[in-house]
């Protein structure tokens, strides 16, 4: 599959644009005009960097509000048209995007319009030029593709060929179907844009919310299947106009525009794998996978990953998260023999404290940074079924690798960066949940480091009880705004994590948008939330180059772990001395008017400051520790099929530790 | 009037929120109950804080999907309904609202409708509550405020009323005519909000847009106009649920709030006045003004100002101006006489260039921190008929006034910060458009004071020719995001310029929301650009503290003059070697392919580096000057009754700025 991608989806100049686009490995762009109409970079510059950078040209755009006009308005058209076929040829660029009228139309007329649009071919022809007719979803009068293959087909002309657009199809909700009775010879050129469902009016729609295949709702590889099975074979182009991406860091953005269309390669493939058409789901159809002119790369393919192998916790000062850890009771499991990083679990779950400063820290004065590195979630290990298979799959989907040193005789953990620095590790999975890593464990990093009690005083060894099943349940993290969309696509094309509908929270700073990544068995639930601007700006988010560190991190985030008797949990800790995050009192009224409580148990929830959520599949109980540094935990209990969060529960959090850390700054 | 506003509005916890709106001068809140559940302050803490602060609870808010239900239901609804009752009995509190149900009505029959309600009056009667009942506009079978007032009228209840909310009536195009009609003691309640006119979801544009009366596109004063001719007399509350708001400074959010409140006020008093009832257009009805229960105070009537007086750049080191200016031909008029200031005047056209520090950098080490002034732009007078009248009303709009010194026989200016901290002078207007304060000018402030060359050597004095007869055209300031709708509201409000639909213009940094604001006549245009997150964190926009400084403000903005001949300024500013914005080549290609120009005055725009466009109404001729600081000037020349700025040119001018931004940044 030929890749390209419009200049309009990226941030910068024309050159900046271009330049990301070759280190990010696309074929060729499509150049927006108004790029190259405020560039400084000659159409002889443009033609001469593209070939320097191995970049073909491949569409110049858009061209708008031709065909359905009057003859005097006609004629001003042609002679516009006329310049910029001139300046084509300069650029060495031989097809022209051509938007139905959506500005100047004033007759509806599909006879006058073919003999416009026929005379528009005959000059293109004059000129080498294809002309590639879009219809526009808010077009005067042509509106819908097949309306405008139908204008392409009555004009006939060879310089005259049809532009689709998913976008412009997806968003009317038309069947893309009848595209594969298409004659590939007239479809000129294929864009792609992915899009958020959203109910406003189409032209907005499309004008600042398109993403990159991968990042929005609209079913791209089956719009793709039905191109590929028409015989098209031309490049597969991305044109999505967003708020965000034309604000971002250009070669940032390029990578990530690249990874969806890698992604929707592969998608297209399995589509086409999975609904065959009806010539081809005959015994022979069947026997021989159907190969169709474009030819559609894959991936290494993966299953979802089965579960969370650890999350790990980067500190300088690791006294708070111990003392945390021990009155939840976890139990301590030694240190790392090479590494300086502490092993904690939780009948199946594991939590890393890592001491060592990030590979981005290590450079000047590394002691000096480590204990400055307020706790933060660092890390995340997945279980996969090959951790090789699943990093090939990840490079390719240009995901940063992240080195981790290890020793001869350790069990190497293949990692790579999500967008927003975690580092994210492909471990290798086991039928009992446990990890051969964990034999590494056990001795003090050194002579000098003594080991951190078991358990806190007064407490007990918690091997069994209430917690010895207890798995991390989800993972939740703060999202920079810059990269919410990427981090989406990120997870979903990597991981194989499926996105669902996103709820909003409220918070004392604002809305907070909270993403779910899911494996479809419920093993893998990951939180992205997406924090408020000021509150990011408060916070500082981490920046491309801090790998891992999350020191600048101090939007909280949280791990959370499932546990079968949540009460019985609470109330151990409490007996060990853990900071609860402190309830109020009105948030238990406001339960019982809501679900009438059985009064000893709402006693309890109250006395234990558990919260509390109920649905038609079951009940939620949860409490959350004080925070440390950027970090604090959830211990929960799923009754029943309840497949939340507690989501009606979130604003209480987010109110209190509010409260919480302004009372800190307040007495400071 | 009373005034009143929903805790939802505003960030922060629930007494951060309740101490804002007693500073702000509000006379009542609206308890949204998610403020009160997420509180540490027990229910009997709220009523003693409210009544030390001088605030009524004037509504506790939302009750939800109690009616159209099965009886099981009900019976559970009403439960829920009698917790919530004497929760408010120890709020104090007798107002409830109740939303028409959304996501658990099943029945639709008003019959049993009103019976359910009847019920629930009951209840509410038993703790002397009053139930103030509201079509929501997405209400599953009442949406529409007529029929929650049938409802109303058919449950006959002393404890049963409506509560009309602007939002839910207008954004779904209802008359309002009708409420002038009901029975005021059936009203209970009125919230009201403004909102832009969007085509999206009716939810989803509540929940996110709606902003304070006088920020966005619904005609408040009419609504509020019936309103108070049904005799309704209790609280107007502000119910506004919008994403910036939530996240901004909540004390500043909260006099924002106020007032839009004040200005509704007026605005609803002025909407009477203007359209009289039936009853009222007799002889009688016009002789005397109407009195209506509800109490509308008005404030100090301005007519819009009739130009700008002068535009003022704060700087530390000036010489880079000085040349700017010089080269464009203004004339150096001196200093001030007591004050570190230089006057230059073209024509009507009057910049001041202040090296004074403002008023927040005195304090500690002036001449260091005045060295440091970065050029920005940081005051604009205006010319208004009563400069003492204007300034009243301003300050009745709480507006916050700035101090600014003067000696015995100088003018006094009356001053004050707009949202984004420029400073807003009101200064007296004359016919001829002269400035008596220019007297004031002339001699050089100190002895060690040279003065800058009246023009540049090689150019002549400028008095007559081209720009004889200047003005300032328009005013350019950006904005940060956190205060776009509040600086709207004070425009409109405080120098009743009329806010126009917006434009977007694409930069190499993200899209450039403009909003202009006008006066009738056009004696003032003044431009608000929002600017892309991303530009304005690189930035740094001005803090509150950081009166009319703007020296951390580096997104550029600029000043703009008109003149009648802009071909023979531009040759003159060539001349003088004035450092223009270099605009590309193929910006005159593209201009040529769009327009059709005659070769010659093609070639005069290239070789001016000038900017043209053309639309129905006239012509459009501009050039911008390099940029100094963060400020840059633009000439113009308007032909015909162009009434535009050049948008086409914007993404140039952004594109060239951008480039030259990061060639000075690459070179450093």
């Amino acid at each position: 599959m030929r890749t390209g991608i419009a200049t309009v989806c990226l941030s910068g100049t024309l050159r900046e644009k271009m330049q990301a686009c070759a280190v990010a490995g696309f074929d060729g762009i499509e150049i927006f005009e108004q790029d190259l109409v405020t560039s400084s970079l000659s159409p002889e510059d443009v033609r001469k960097l593209a070939a320097d950078l191995g970049l073909t040209l491949d569409l110049y755009q858009p061209f708008r509000d031709f065909d359905s006009v009057p003859e005097d308005l006609l004629a001003s058209n042609l002679r516009r048209a006329d310049a910029k076929f001139r300046l084509m040829s300069r650029l060495g660029m031989d097809t022209m995007l051509l938007c139905s009228n959506v500005g100047t139309a004033t007759i509806d007329d599909d006879e006058l319009r073919a003999a416009q649009l026929s005379r528009l071919a005959d000059l293109a022809g004059e000129y080498g030029v294809k002309v590639a007719y879009e219809a526009l979803a808010w077009g005067k009068y042509v509106s819908d593709y097949e309306h405008a293959h139908r204008l392409v087909d009555m004009v006939d002309h060879p310089h005259l060929g049809t532009c689709l657009d998913s976008f412009h199809i997806l968003s009317r909700g038309w069947d893309t179907a009848p595209i594969e009775a298409f004659d590939p010879a007239k479809i000129f050129f294929v864009q792609v844009a992915d899009a958020p469902k959203l109910t406003m009016d189409v032209l907005s729609w499309s004008r600042h919310y398109r993403v990159f295949p991968g990042e929005g709702q609209f079913d791209l590889a089956k719009f793709m299947g039905h191109v590929v099975r028409a015989g098209y074979t031309g490049p597969v182009s991305l044109e999505v106009f967003n708020d965000v991406f034309r604000q971002s860091d250009v070669e940032r953005t390029a990578v990530d525009a690249m990874r969806s269309l890698i992604w929707l390669e592969e998608q297209s493939a399995r589509w086409l794998e999975a609904n065959p058409a009806a010539a081809e789901s005959g015994a022979a159809g069947t026997a021989a996978r159907r190969r169709y002119p474009m030819e559609l790369a894959t991936l290494p393919r993966v299953a979802e990953p089965a579960g969370f192998n650890f999350a790990e916790v980067r500190a300088g000062d690791t006294a708070g998260l111990e003392t945390l850890l021990s009155q939840l009771g976890f139990a301590f499991n030694g240190r790392h023999r090479t590494k300086n990083v502490q092993l904690w679990t939780m009948g199946r779950a594991r939590l890393i404290i890592n001491e060592e400063p990030a590979a981005g820290q290590q450079a000047a004065a590394a002691a000096a940074i480590s204990t400055a590195i307020s706790p933060a979630i660092s890390a995340l290990g997945f279980d996969v079924d090959s951790p090789v298979i699943a990093a090939a799959r990840a490079q390719q989907l240009k995901a940063p690798a992240v080195p981790r040193k290890s020793q001869a005789n350790e069990e190497v953990f293949q990692g790579f960066a999500a967008p927003d620095s975690t580092e994210i590790f492909l471990c290798q999975g086991s039928p009992d949940g446990t990890a051969a890593w964990v034999g590494e464990f056990g001795e003090p990093h050194e002579p000098g480091n003594a080991r951190p009690p078991v358990v806190a005083a007064g407490g007990t060894a918690p091997a069994a009880g209430p917690v010895a099943g207890a798995v991390i349940d989800h993972v939740n993290l703060a999202q920079p705004w810059q990269h919410f969309d990427e981090a989406v696509l990120f997870y979903t094309s990597a991981l194989a994590l499926e996105p669902q509908p996103y709820a909003e929270v409220a918070s004392p700073t604002g809305l907070v948008r909270s993403q779910v990544m899911l494996t479809e068995d419920r093993g893998v639930r990951l939180v992205l939330n997406l924090a408020p601007l000021l509150q990011q700006e408060a916070a500082g988010t981490k920046e491309p180059g801090e790998s891992g560190t999350g020191h600048r991190r101090t939007y909280q985030e949280h791990v959370a772990f499932a546990v079968t008797d949540l009460v019985a949990t609470a109330r151990a800790a409490r007996d060990r001395g853990l900071d609860f995050l402190q309830i109020p009192a009105n948030y238990y009224e406001d339960l019982d008017a809501r679900f009438a409580l059985d009064p000893d148990f709402l006693a309890t929830l109250r006395e234990l400051n558990l919260l509390y959520d109920r649905d038609a599949d079951g009940e939620f109980l949860h409490f959350y520790t004080a925070t440390v540094g950027s970090v604090f935990f959830e211990m929960v209990e799923r009754r029943g099929a309840y497949d939340g969060y507690g989501a009606p529960n979130a604003p209480v959090r987010h109110a209190v530790q509010y409260d919480h850390l302004h009372q800190l700054t307040r007495s400071s």
